[in-house]
């Protein structure tokens, strides 16, 4: 096996978890190392699968996906329809059409069986809006004081045109950056339902099924690049894209839609809201002369608060953000994050 | 939807995940009642997914399935195998070939990283015996006291032949019940791991992959049915087989190997070995003539143990053991067990 580094940690931290640096070097410095393979790509949304289809103009997609979202229920929906959408919307984001699902439930002993239901039915509703079939799962009881309430893993399964051409290695100097809603709903929504900092909202999350939105932008050619930022956030895609093309994303802070509640306790707190997760956004690069016909269209199909957010430029990998007032500041790679458990 | 019954617990308890009759409830009351549709049958293994391959002599099969184990490693293996080697087998009993899995870590803050290394080198170790890829993972972090150290979830794809015929809808009176090997080493190893009774060994799991006993038994005319008996034991399975095709199903003591260590540890604790999990074996159901040709067969191929475990009698539907006195007991569906977190 290859040389790699070190952890630089002898302990699991909450660090690990939360999609920046230390997340990334977890996964490419253990799981990686151990068990790379022609097939795994932790770069991409969806997997491809080489097994060949009867028709021969579609490919075999695969991802999966763990929740642990505390609380288990949060304004705007529960851990259930958040594990469907977000399953879902990894497929979305990759071009592929979603077809079917398997569950995994590590349940708490102790866990309300009425919140059981209410997670189950929120996970069959999400599943009927975008038809996609639950074909297996499993449930595993561990003793209280062991798990959240519920922890879910999902895997979906789903079909994607082979022609299809989209992917980080296509990003060039001069794309557009694109974002379909505002951003941080979710993160924010999920925060003040903890009501740990002393805050109370009535902030929804934006959690929902991107497909449509992917579907229309991919009708618009010259499409590069679809992801949807959950952890980490906007930031931490435009991190992935700095990496990927070796090129610098410039973010413009005043073109980014953040919702007042979510400026708010942004401020409050100190966070940037471009780390917050979203739950049923995309963030999609297009060629220059795309980006304009892509917002004409999302905004016509009611996603009225999409908007251009920045571009991709020739010059060192990194993340810059154009203040309001016209300045610039680093946005450095996530390392520390005080909220576990948000997705 | 369709009226049911409710669960009769207002809370989760352990019960709900031991493999038993509790278990049954909430999958079919719960999971089943909001989750169904055509494609999802609890009964399986691993479902099959209608999408038509190249290949038309093939089928596309999919088996999920979470893992909890305490201790995380255990004389003959560890959470990684055993998740890697659960998966693999359900595809197998299906008379599937695992190509394909994802995975799903749920790490608890805390854990030692150099344990995780060994999980993650047990999993790859097991992935190249059988020639099996992740393609997909996902890793969260949770909080120190909301897990064990760390939880698997896997979901295993691979390939079945369409023009096999095999499931519980073929079992009928005169068949005959053969198990692979020892039952109870898995159950039984991770109890002394534990020494939570005070009692201490080396017996070491029968974790492994059953991808070549299954393969040896699909070559056998008149097999009808495979399933590996873990959480819950060959007496689950037997009262599966039972329910299914409404007749009694018969076990006979003295046929059934158990190992030495198992039976001390059984007699110690009061425990029925026909309960506790194994998960390297399988529990085949043969047309009579078949029996002995497949018995014949796991005995050349070095398994020794094998055995001729019981048949399928008309009757009512229930699990009946003769015991090696001559007598009879019923072996009645797993209500408590007082050992969670056991695969």
């Amino acid at each position: 096996m290859a040389k790699r580094p070190k952890l630089q940690d002898d302990f699991i931290t909450l660090a690990h978890g939360n999609g920046g640096r230390y997340m990334r070097e977890l996964i490419d410095h253990l799981f990686v190392h151990y068990l790379q393979n022609e097939s795994l790509d932790t770069t991409v949304d969806a997997a491809r699968l080489s097994i060949d289809l009867m028709s021969g103009e579609q490919e075999l997609m695969v991802t999966t996906d763990g929740f642990t979202v505390e609380p288990l229920e949060f304004p705007g929906g529960n851990i259930g329809s958040l594990a469907v959408h977000g399953t879902i919307n990894d497929l979305a984001v990759s071009g592929a059409t979603p077809i079917y699902l398997t569950l995994n439930a590590f349940i708490e002993e102790g866990l309300d069986v009425a919140v059981l239901e209410r997670i189950l039915a929120a996970m069959a509703e999400a599943c009927r809006e975008s038809d996609v079939r639950v074909v297996a799962g499993d449930t595993k009881v561990v003793r209280r004081g062991q798990g959240g309430g519920i922890y879910l893993a999902t895997t979906g399964i789903g079909l994607r045109p082979r022609a299809l051409k989209l992917g980080l290695e296509l990003l060039q100097a001069g794309d557009k950056i694109l974002v379909s809603g505002s951003v941080g709903d979710h993160g924010t929504a999920v925060m003040l339902a903890r009501e740990q900092f002393g805050l109370r909202g009535d902030l929804q999350s934006d959690a929902t099924s991107v497909f449509p939105i992917a579907q229309s932008l991919l009708t618009i050619p010259g499409l590069r690049f679809m992801r949807d930022p959950t952890r980490g956030g906007i930031a931490t895609v435009a991190h992935e894209m700095a990496r990927a093309c070796s090129s610098t994303v410039r973010l413009l802070e005043s073109s980014i839609p953040v919702k007042g509640p979510v400026r708010a306790v942004c401020e409050m707190l100190g966070y940037d809201p471009y780390f917050l997760a979203c739950e049923g956004r995309v963030v999609a690069v297009l060629a220059p002369e795309s980006a304009d016909a892509a917002l004409s269209l999302l905004n016509d199909n009611g996603f009225r608060d999409a908007a251009i957010i920045g571009e991709i430029m020739s010059g060192p990998s990194r993340v810059v953000l154009e203040t309001r007032l016209g300045g610039e500041r680093i946005l450095e790679e996530l390392e520390d994050d005080p909220l576990p458990r948000i997705c």
